[in-house]
């Protein structure tokens, strides 16, 4: 997909391992309005805490972007080394060094090295290319499989509007914050106000909704970029039906980059929905939700294909939701295995393994206490996650 | 060891498998002081609910437990189950039935079968002894692979008093309220108030300062029973030394069998200790050694001895602890690995990663913000683990 007015180029910097791409640049033609979400760890990689104070402008117009390092618990020389690699993109790009957002991701507390970056980014800007943004998406992938890429073509008050998204993530993912690196280009004409407040609530059911292993990363960034290109009529708190429709688009394009996030988690064999209804709060109904996505003994049952309700109730347990075992009901796909906080059954239980034999399904738990809900998602435990990040740095 | 007054024994009942010792019954030959704390999770086993009704009453005389099933998320029918086998028990010693306490462990959500126990516990009560209480400790035995106990004999006031522990606990474990069964028994003569305090205290210290998988179980219990048999000088409030030195055993024991558990983790190959120590509360730094010591990414790089600092920094981040990341300083072992947050080097790391390599070793957070202070104790997280939770209830 291509996004007017964005060009975009990566390449094999050998910024810690040789021969694999590992930094990307992202540039439009023109400054963007910018918003971006950014990780809640009290410790944020140089990068993270470089691009939130950039931001502050509501503008930006390239991204700088590598693998292999995180650039994180790196200390003043990380943040010098930030400053400096996205003062050369400033220059060979000729646009004020404040308008490049940084990101980083990769192996934390290994100093940054300039030179991957002083011999790459010129070629870089040299072959920027609208048709190039997959490759971004594959230069940015660490433990990931498979690269993530979404987008959407709506019509604006009669214009068509691109939006394009890129994500990455495997490892340390977990519904705090904007959990992984996402990147979202649109040629939509979208005041700041707009564009802030509709990203928010997109990460809020998407990338905030997500888990693989209940850590939160140091570098974690979502962040838009609208260009203004495709000439519509602004997007301002006044047009509603702008609003809507491009919210909704970017909602859509959020979620379904979380779920390729979720589904390519380190070592999953299975993507479930967690969700929790009937709960007094929608507080209580994510807590909820999120103790029995991140809980190892779900997820490794999960992993065995085993309806193990029992693990869940007492996930549910020790969660700071307000409810009642027996008036608990538990639901694989449509299968109703637990009624009234009992099993139904063996019947019940063959009907309910047979939906964890899916590579997808989900798990409703009904508390019957209220009318708020939320959902979750999160993948299965297995031999391959421990495989993975047992070895890691190795 | 042998404790004053107390017989045991313990049979393979069948309760879910056959010809595994599965149920135990202890027995005090006269009523005893008892004391006991229970799991924190909403979901609380048929056992837990009966017996912290009956420990109101601050006695007890008798502990009838079982494995393999937890009678847990059993309802009404549960509640029945346990009334029912712990009247059995009270008729064959010839005791009011308020004085057994019943504890389960195993299976979550299946019906207690009460045919295994109105077989078995009449045998049990003819074959008690003083020298059984090992048998039992086998009995209680789930994905444990060893048994737990340990023992202590003080003198108070020049009398000696003996003082016997016995826990189990492998996987849903993690420091919120004793994690496990444990029961401890003791032929002191020690009022009510006081063991109650000193169990609690000791416990917190102890079985809620370790965690094995982030999961807290719905039939936690540990119980004290205090018979008195001793004779020594009653220790009561204005028995200062008698509650140093009981206290201090108590706590030995308790840790004692607390340290076991971790290192018989569902998979564990590693026991290790995180203290996080220079912190402005104690909360926080326990809250801060507890989400390091739950991190998945972490426990993973442990099994793959890797001295992977970046993890254990990225979650204390996450925790809800007051820090500044220039001034962490992080040891493995002895070995100072990062020092106001950045790391020492190669050769601190290869220091750092020889430490690793031991079964047993400590991680020390030191914050340098206050002075407080927390431990808690974990494992690794291996292969096994994924093994033994994905096919638990096949």
């Amino acid at each position: 997909m291509q996004v007017q007015g964005f060009t975009a180029a990566a390449t094999a910097a050998g910024i810690r391992y040789a021969n694999r791409s590992d930094l990307g640049l992202i540039f439009s033609q023109v400054p963007a309005v910018a918003a971006g979400v950014f990780t809640t760890n009290r410790v944020k990689a140089a990068p993270v805490v470089l691009s939130m104070e950039r931001l502050r402008s509501g503008k930006a117009q390239a991204i700088l972007v590598n693998s292999g390092n995180a650039n994180a618990c790196t200390g003043a020389p990380g943040m010098e080394a930030a400053r400096a690699t996205s003062a050369m993109a400033a220059q060979v790009l000729g646009i004020d060094e404040a308008l490049v957002q940084v990101a980083s991701t990769g192996v934390i507390g290994q100093p940054l090295p300039r030179e991957p970056f002083s011999k790459s980014v010129p070629g870089l800007a040299g072959s920027l290319s609208g048709s190039n943004l997959g490759d971004v998406a594959r230069a940015i992938m660490t433990t990931d499989l498979v690269e993530k890429e979404a987008g959407a073509t709506v019509n604006i008050n009669g214009t068509p509007v691109n939006i394009y998204g890129m994500a990455k993530g495997s490892g340390m993912i977990r519904p705090d914050m904007a959990t992984m690196l996402c990147f979202i280009l649109t040629d939509a004409q979208i005041v700041f106000p707009v564009l802030d407040r509709l990203l928010r609530e997109a990460v809020d059911e998407s990338f905030n909704a997500i888990t693989v292993d209940g850590d939160t990363s140091t570098n974690d960034m979502a962040l838009v970029m609208a260009n203004g290109m495709a000439g519509n009529a602004w997007i301002d708190e006044d047009n509603l039906e702008g609003i809507r429709i491009f919210g909704e688009a970017l909602r859509g394009i959020c979620r379904d980059l979380a779920l390729k996030i979720v589904a390519d988690g380190e070592g999953a064999t299975k993507l479930v929905q967690i969700k929790v209804q009937g709960a007094r709060t929608r507080a209580e109904a994510f807590d909820a939700a999120q103790t029995i996505a991140n809980s190892a003994l779900v997820k490794t049952a999960f992993f065995g294909e085993d309806a193990n309700w029992g693990r869940i109730i007492a996930a549910l347990g020790r969660s700071n939701c307000t409810f009642q075992e027996e008036r608990v009901d538990i639901f694989f796909g449509d299968v109703l295995l637990v009624e009234q906080g009992l099993c139904l059954g063996t019947e019940a239980e063959t009907r309910a393994t047979a939906v964890l034999k899916q590579k997808q399904f989900g798990v409703t738990v009904e508390l019957h206490e209220g009318s708020s809900e939320a959902v979750v998602y999160t993948c299965d435990f297995s031999f391959d996650y421990i495989k993975i990040n047992a070895s890691y740095r190795s």
